[in-house]
């Protein structure tokens, strides 16, 4: 058994197109990313993932990938994968991956069903990002809504901390206040925003299955709108000089504490 | 006013012993540790750390540390500046800080006294543990037990994700089983160890101020021994196909768990 194909050229199209995948602009005009390593590659194709090619980082050994058609493997020269790799923990194996369908269509699905739903406002941190996902999925809520502002969920260090609940977990990206405060109306959903003002105990809201909940920026919190839209603002207390929690942390505390209260 | 010192060459002995500190055993040894950056230094000056030196990086405008002798301030080449960074939000100022106590009376007191605890079992990932000893400060902990195994909590990055606790809050390292589990008895405490096997939901512990709360390692969790040690073994319910949460959000959410059962 061979591969189909071994890239040599730094000019090869397909090659070119894995290069440009390493920009948000291009992975957001494609819809395609880079996915690094052999278990997040293999989950991706036990999850039903859409997968374009996968490379392998050029080796005199072959390396079939079970239940992948052999056709779309790709052997990489050694120079050329690592220019597409973002750790050194890719162990030689980067897929080119479609991204889970984003957009009004699927905003309206999650809010009008049922299961309560992660907001991150302008969320920076890739790491934090990543976790949340992975969190959320792990509380058994039913989606993640990315507001407009946030880091791109398909950043190798977002999809390196989600740890596989891309492809598992709906996750809406590039969403618009507008939008969101409109559709959450409309489909009786109840907004809880954490603040550090005028904000009651997290442990007292009342959460249902239609709950929202909001995290903002890790350095200047949610955005004025938000806190204005809210139904309710909530606060998680912290003792000593603690001016606020990690991001992640946060939002694993309420997210879990809100899944009690059902 | 002018720096009383500005160092030029890497020869010097100040600047050699503050290279040195880069390295863990080093900061071991001495039990000094770099932290970078203008808020952390100020933030430590608040808070009684007790620091050696101020490295400011070398510009024709002085600068001065309010509440800080200027003969401890000194000016360094840029070049040299740059290799004790270790990231390029360091604002230009790196102190020399002494590591707060650590040792069997330290850990003696801590068990002693009053004020949950939250032990770390071999955790390697230097952003969840400075994420843990900050939400261990805003959970009202009475202090973080590092386990022989873990991290150095005065890394760079250690340092910089605890954001200020490490100043506040006691933490004790190269903790040994045998003392823990000897010193958790003798006080008196009860051990809650997470585990994925015959563990009970988390939220049903009944927790009180002499809890200690156990994480293990990002990939194999805690060690047998403290399975075997255990009072109670907990687990956080995840849904979906996770395996695992992320160290510090577990943390997180049993920490603020355990404050509710008081």
């Amino acid at each position: 058994m061979a591969y189909m194909k071994i890239i040599r050229s730094k000019d090869n199209s397909t090659y070119k197109l894995a290069v440009k995948l390493l920009k948000r602009k291009f992975r957001d005009d494609t819809g395609m990313y880079l996915l690094e390593g052999v278990k997040p590659v293999l989950d991706a194709i036990d999850n039903g993932q859409r997968i374009e090619y996968i490379f392998i980082e050029d080796s005199d050994s072959d390396r079939g990938i079970p239940g992948f058609p052999e056709s779309m493997v790709i052997g990489l020269d050694k120079k050329l994968f690592a220019e597409i790799s973002d750790t050194n923990t890719s162990q030689g194996m980067i897929a080119m991956v479609q991204q889970q369908p984003s957009g009004d269509e699927q905003l309206d699905k999650l809010l009008e069903g049922e299961g309560k739903l992660m907001v991150l406002d302008r969320i920076q941190d890739p790491g934090n990002m990543g976790t949340i996902i992975r969190t959320a999925e792990a509380a058994g809520y039913g989606g993640v809504l990315l507001m407009k502002g946030c880091v791109d969920p398909y950043s190798p260090k977002v999809v390196r901390a989600a740890a596989g609940s891309l492809f598992r977990i709906p996750v809406v990206q590039k969403v618009s206040e507008e939008k969101l405060f409109a559709g959450a109306k409309a489909s009786g959903r109840t907004m809880f925003v954490t603040a550090l003002e005028d904000a009651i105990d997290y442990s007292e809201g009342q959460y249902d299955n239609k709950s929202i909940i909001v995290i903002g920026n890790e350095g200047q919190g949610v955005s004025e709108n938000f806190k204005n839209a809210a139904d309710f603002k909530i606060k998680i207390p912290m003792a000593g000089a603690i001016e606020s929690l990690n991001a992640a942390v946060a939002a694993g505390i309420l997210m879990y504490q809100s899944q009690k209260s059902n």
